[in-house]
């Protein structure tokens, strides 16, 4: 239950994430309703197929469809009342990458891989979509921006594996690594973290 | 068998549109090739991973690579004599989508998806060996273009489910799919048929 | 055994290969490692999702996400000394293909494909990690340049299924096939030799 309601929160971030680039790029109703749907369904599609994990689980429930469906309508008729795109867009991306890492996780785990794996899985559900959805509009993906985005799906999906050690609940396990990267993420932001150099520095 | 020669004529038709757009860019004889060939099994490469019938349909049968490779022999001979390459082209690739979008629908009737699911399926049958072989050629993807191509396929794929409701045979609503996808690509490029604006007019 | 080993040795091939490319581009550290991983297990993770062994071959086995790993730290610390760059490139690039199109062609008799599905399936195992590599980091694929790059791939692939109609061991036809990967690749580059043209000349 509280799976699913993720699942289905993180697909309503990341339409709505897609909705605000496709507009931005004034692609014409088609164009927008695609990239809402790559966004929403791109991580999770590779996922099922890296897993092996067939139909893919979008094409056996009608959930996922009729979320995203309703969230670019509802999208598309507020967008003037989201003022500042931009921030908006932000919002709803780290929202997604957050709930999204762990879908994929547990995915991983449902599949008996190993937790590194597992994290490997995660970080692809959530950034591949925004990936797909960046390279389809012409922008330069936020994976490969200076700021921390993978990195802060990496360090959340490994802190599930930590909390799961204690005794609390799995779900609260779950929740708090969701937090995690929702919080790295947006520390990143707000601060201009980034990676270290591997170059010298020119002199 | 009617199933089977349609698949046949969709690969002879995206095979020899690749070939078409390969050439005008001027790839060499192994650019032109591998074109011809994700232009004709692209789509239906997707499809088969989407579902999970794999070995993927092409792997498994002789018959398409053989049919692509006379196609594509073929299409160079007679490059020469298709003096209008951009009308040609835009013939071959309609036909394909035709029929590419049928044999989508099909594959997701025999995997016992939900009808909107089959449609979909057919509309990536269809439309991803040309988003594919617009992409490495660099030029703009026919599916962001203005006129209405997925839109086609969609409809086309829709109408068979409502076709397959009379008491007709089987393989009329099928052939009668196919040509509502044709006659709908034909009347929006012949009449610059496009989606409606969702962006407000300037003043 | 034989087998894994070449499958190991390919890996540390393309990781480094990856690691020469994105570092010429001074991407970050996450940019270096991710196209490092691309590359060496993009064109394995093409070929089991083609035939449908999945979970993923690198996701059930640690062993390649060490070697990646400790491949780049090497690549990475070592850099300097590798002065040439573009042809340590060149080198540990041939090698790669070389090694991977028997790993590609060996997966295929696995699942008991035609012989030139297997020579097809290790022509993508080879070729499409160095594609992405390629394509993410914006330079023009080495498929698509004017040299022999896949051709040799394809020839080598398809001399194991001569060499093992000879009475020989089966590794030996393996080890030899790579090699002919590897000399025509050699030979193509040094001489400058391309695949003959399609287009009439201007007079």
């Amino acid at each position: 239950m509280l799976y699913q309601t993720i699942d289905i929160l993180g697909t309503i971030a990341f339409a709505i994430s897609g909705v605000l680039v496709a507009m931005e790029k004034r692609l014409d109703l088609f164009g927008v309703l695609i990239i809402a749907f790559v966004t929403a369904i791109g991580g999770g599609t590779l996922r099922d197929l890296l897993i092996g994990n067939t139909p893919v689980g979008w094409m056996q429930d009608l959930t996922y469809v009729t979320t995203i469906f309703i969230s670019v309508v509802f999208a598309i008729i507020f967008v003037n009342k989201l003022k500042y795109l931009r921030r908006s867009l932000f919002l709803f991306d780290t929202i997604g990458i957050g709930l999204y890492t762990m879908v994929g996780v547990e995915k991983g785990l449902e599949a008996e891989l190993l937790p590194i794996m597992c994290v490997f899985l995660g970080t692809m559900t959530a950034c591949f979509g925004g990936v797909t959805r960046d390279i389809l509009c012409n922008e330069i993906p936020v994976i490969f921006r200076k700021e921390i985005y993978a990195t802060a799906c990496i360090l959340g999906g490994a802190s599930y594996f930590l909390f799961s050690q204690f005794p609390i609940k799995d779900s609260y396990a779950y929740i708090a690594a969701i937090l995690v990267v929702i919080i790295i993420r947006l520390i990143a932001v707000v601060f201009g973290v980034s990676l270290p150099s591997i170059y010298k520095k020119a002199a």
